[in-house]
């Protein structure tokens, strides 16, 4: 059974997935180039993933039965969960440490099945779809109780820590929210205390102003080089208006949404040579409703550079590219 | 000139280096295997980097005279400085963003003349000279009033960021308390104030009774598997006393310091083939002085695996081996 425990000195949580225990000889398999072999993800192997929870299918004919090829998005439990769904929460000290058992859900989303085709490669459209599977995904899982927070995150390329060649996002339900979402919060409410506006909104509102670190805008959607980047080329897309999570945003929104992202995604990869890069959502707590201080949006970090020591140690970042001059550059890399 | 920049949301600093500013086809050259060539830090290669700041040389002859060969340790600035070290500091805001200048030091300690050689190779007392230069080179940066923070760390390997292969440590003294070191003071402050006990203190207590995390213990300082590790195989080294800075501790207790310190390092490469790694000291800032809530250490980083989206979005990660095991493992190893 995976354990959550956390860290006694910083609130940090950590996920001890003990039933894939790895030995140190396991490691060395990362030093290796990737097996080449069957994809399991692609159209056909549905039998070599667990059942699937949810696919976009055409209405009838043979490709309308589950875990049948035929579907244009597919959903399904992660084969290698780092935590299980099934049970309830036992929480419990030992001295000073806190641990709890490792529940929660941890599901795949393959986004097309083109085993070639990245993010950046689908339309709109196609990626409207992919917003409104996450979107569909995370309204199941708010029905569970035992979960506070949905982690969504995409790893592209080795570098960046994808393991399956095929365009796919992951999902993790937490039973805890996550330390850095934490933060965020407890940011974003010091802000709306003082100020009575969500911190996002000024953000949104001042860059639009200032243009200097815009990247695209549609009007609705701003895709965006943050003021502070820990990474060259850390992109962030953020809609217009406050909507505190994605879950909230109605269709004709996640069209506008797909488009930034699209176009946000793209840019890196014709501009930064297809470098390895991780999305993830920022979104905000179950428990906390519609926040007025938090703005739900998507941050981007190409793997242009090797986090080293200084990083890690000290939650320093040293970015050699100024954001202004990332923005400029990715503004006029053509999509 | 770089520049420190606050994200407006969280209280994370970011120093943008645009000194030496990047543009996306410089970043290529990472993915490259380096290139070789004379070694900068090597004996003779004296001229290449700035002059010395300290250097530990023989009392007369030739090699006595600062920037000539024949040292066994040297320390000079870094010739690619992330911060400056002249001028005062000047903070600004900007809308929602706070900036300052980036005034710092940024300085390179050569550990051993001898290229080829590791920390975990030197004998303890050379170790123990390593660790008098840290001591050294910290207590001469806190006279400088503009600095709140030493951040001492170590790179070992390419794909834990040493961009310089010959052995070497870094120190990056800083205007700012980084935000990790933060957390950990509140952290570490919160359970004083509860329990009036250095949280530190009752780690090493309590593993010191468990056993089951313990890798190496020498009496006054202890090799430890966290409780909650980020990474596999993370390990700590903390003096059993209660010490808050490094740089207040004799030269007796630096020696059994280097003996936990080499014996980590040792296993670490012997028992997991020779990983890349970080090391960084946490310690307490200048200003606090005697803390009675905080107490120093070194962590070791072992770079098994390749962080990913879910960690560095969440600051919750997955870690695959239970620190019970990798401290049953690494206790085996002979060293």
């Amino acid at each position: 059974m995976p354990e959550l425990r956390k860290d006694p000195v910083v609130d940090r949580w950590v996920i001890i997935a003990s039933d894939r225990a790895r030995r140190p000889q396991d490691y060395a398999v990362d030093r290796e180039p990737p097996r080449t072999g069957v994809c399991p993800f692609c159209p056909g192997q549905e039998a070599k993933t667990p059942p699937e929870l949810l696919a976009h299918r055409p209405a009838d004919g043979p490709a309308a039965r589950p875990n049948a090829p035929g579907w244009t998005l597919r959903v399904f439990p992660n084969k290698f969960p780092a935590l299980k769904v099934e049970g309830s929460i036992d929480r419990e000290g030992d001295g000073p440490y806190d641990r709890m058992n490792g529940i929660g859900a941890h599901e795949v989303i393959v986004e097309t099945p083109d085993h070639t085709r990245g993010l950046a490669q689908l339309t709109t459209l196609e990626l409207e779809q992919v917003l409104a599977a996450y979107r569909e995904r995370i309204l199941d899982l708010k029905r569970d109780t035992r979960f506070r927070y949905v982690m969504l995150f995409r790893n592209y390329g080795r570098a960046a820590g994808a393991s399956v060649e095929h365009p796919h996002s992951q999902l993790v339900a937490l039973p805890i929210v996550p330390t850095a979402v934490a933060r965020e919060l407890d940011g974003a409410r010091a802000y709306f205390d003082y100020k009575e506006r969500c911190v996002f909104c000024d953000i949104v509102q001042k860059e639009r102003r200032d243009k200097t670190r815009i990247i695209y805008d549609n009007g609705d959607h701003v895709v965006l080089a943050p003021y502070a980047p820990r990474f060259p080329f850390e992109t962030w897309v953020l809609p217009r208006a406050h909507r505190p999570a994605l879950e909230r945003v109605d269709r004709a929104e996640l069209r506008g949404l797909a488009d930034a992202l699209r176009t946000a995604l793209a840019k890196i990869e014709r501009g930064l040579d297809d470098p390895p890069y991780n999305v993830t959502l920022h979104t905000t707590p179950f428990s906390l409703g519609d926040a007025e201080h938090y703005h739900f949006h998507f941050e981007i970090m190409p793997s242009l550079s090797t986090p080293a020591g200084f990083e890690w140690g000290s939650g320093f970042h040293i970015n050699p590219t100024p954001p202004e001059e990332a923005a400029r550059f990715l503004r006029e890399v053509a999509v």
